[in-house]
């Protein structure tokens, strides 16, 4: 298995997202992929296209191609010669990733809606109701999220049906109400609550793990599987989804909203519970370094040949600072 | 091909709409369809429960059924013998008639929020929002939206893969920003404007034409297909989508809330343009009739044998009284 140390994250990152930011601004536009032979109007798109292009981080297309290239490379032990990542990312692979930030990006614009956390600021910028009305947000929230699935089920010469099917089973579990709108729901009703460890953790584990974990297990599904391998991604998906929420809630005490490009904060603010609330600031970076350790070691059980590129975004992930 | 004169539409109905209520209930509750061996919160999933059991007509399940036992049918030249429609359901018929009339749901219980049509009263109950509150609403809708994804994809033993990306692909468009939520924009966007026949009309293919449309060609992709017969439910579904928006302008004016069970006369309230504004309630009374003939010749182009059911709901469609 080929180490992080001598993987250079930042080239790697450039040209995955210059594919990614490519791929999303021409998706999220004039519906190309509809078959309706209708045009989505103008209005409608100019919220969906403010909402997703121009100022995400994109951790998680991110972590489809490193997952998919992860599994591309083949096992380390078996004599079949690997398939070498190559610049060209695949259709299959690129429209997972694609999906997966628009699930994302739609539960940002619903999330900052009044009626929700009633957030302003967002990517350093008016979130959608700000400066699109209330209305039009929700639209595009909701327009966005039937996107993602349009965008995994193209003609089936781009992508085969049987992977079209089982990316879409994959995204439609994580977000939905057994995945991340189930983890919304249960923030919603938890404010002011005193949720001890097990509570919190499954919260988040729906909230923002389902769909971490699912854009892991997407980029998986679009290479050549192994039954230990897709177990292995399973575990260090679930890892890393704990430890970004973990990472989440220290920064939204450390951070300032400048560095955030969201409200800091708002947590504490909202009476809302977690990970430094319930242990301290200590523990919970301790906790975030021990989770990082299961994902590491998870990948070593995957015995995939190059997992460099998940390895290095399971590290940033923990060590970022915004 | 069977003419309508000799069908009970009332026993027809009665039987798919037990099998539909039936199915509903049980697919949306705890997360029994999840592959994520995770339960969805409770509050979330009695918002949802709320939104689409007991009340709703369930046209669009109705359609999706009807149009699969016409395909399954079969071509009334055709010397092959018919498949005649059993009273059992498949399997796949059953998913795409529940995984629409989910889609439809969310979209009642976005579009009665205060933000959109504000509105208290629908299928003669309180809105979602009004009572679980306005951010439940807004997650359950959410949940729901996903939720029809999931129905459609299942294991492939129960449905097959190149079907369920099929009807994947049938109903992401027809709900989004090419479809319901590009109408819903549109729709916003028109309060107060003087639109002309051919924008009104652009607008109600979008909002409400598409997912119906969509309801008649996923239940035919559920059987077996000729292009013929496609391209005429096609031409159908378009026809009768049309028609339901006529007719529910024409409703809007001349019914009262109690039999509409929401809120009557609030098109006119709201400024919005409407088939009987712009035509007056004759003219859109005959238009919706011609409608209704465009739409039963498409049926006799299809060529296919047993049509009855789809030409009783097109006509109950058309002279119905909410």
């Amino acid at each position: 298995m080929k180490g992080a140390t001598d993987f250079d994250l930042q080239a790697w990152m450039k040209q995955r997202l210059d594919s990614v930011e490519q791929a999303l601004g021409r998706w999220v536009s004039v519906a190309a992929e509809s078959d309706l032979e209708h045009q989505a109007p103008a209005e409608l798109m100019a919220a969906m296209r403010y909402a997703v292009l121009d100022g995400g981080k994109r951790l998680r297309p991110l972590l489809v191609l490193a997952a998919f290239e992860a599994v591309q490379s083949g096992l380390a032990d078996s004599d079949a010669a690997a398939n070498t990542p190559g610049l060209d990312t695949p259709e299959s692979a690129l429209r997972a990733a694609c999906a997966v930030e628009l699930i994302h990006a739609y539960s940002l614009v619903h999330d900052d809606m009044p009626c929700m956390d009633n957030d302003v600021l967002r990517r350093g910028k008016p979130t959608v109701h700000v400066q699109f009305g209330q209305a039009s947000a929700l639209l595009a929230g909701d327009a966005l999220q039937a996107l993602a699935f349009e965008l995994l089920t193209p003609s089936v010469d781009q992508v085969p049906a049987t992977l079209q099917a089982q990316l879409c089973r994959l995204l439609s579990r994580a977000a939905g109400c057994a995945g991340m709108a189930g983890g919304q729901a249960i923030d919603l009703a938890s404010v002011g609550l005193q949720l001890d460890e097990a509570q919190l953790r499954e919260m988040h584990r729906l909230k923002t793990g389902a769909l971490l974990q699912a854009s892991v297990m997407m980029g998986a599904a679009c290479g050549p599987t192994s039954a230990e391998a897709t177990a292995a991604l399973r575990d260090f998906g679930s890892a890393i989804g704990l430890a970004f929420q973990v990472v989440d809630d220290i920064l939204d005490v450390t951070a300032d909203s400048a560095t955030l490009g969201k409200t800091a904060g708002k947590d504490a603010d909202n009476d809302k519970p977690t990970y430094v609330s319930l242990m301290g600031l200590a523990a919970a970076s301790a906790y975030a370094h021990e989770l990082l350790t299961q994902a590491k070691s998870a990948l070593e059980r995957s015995g995939l040949r190059d997992v460099r590129a998940l390895q290095a975004l399971a590290d940033m992930l923990v060590t970022r600072s915004s």
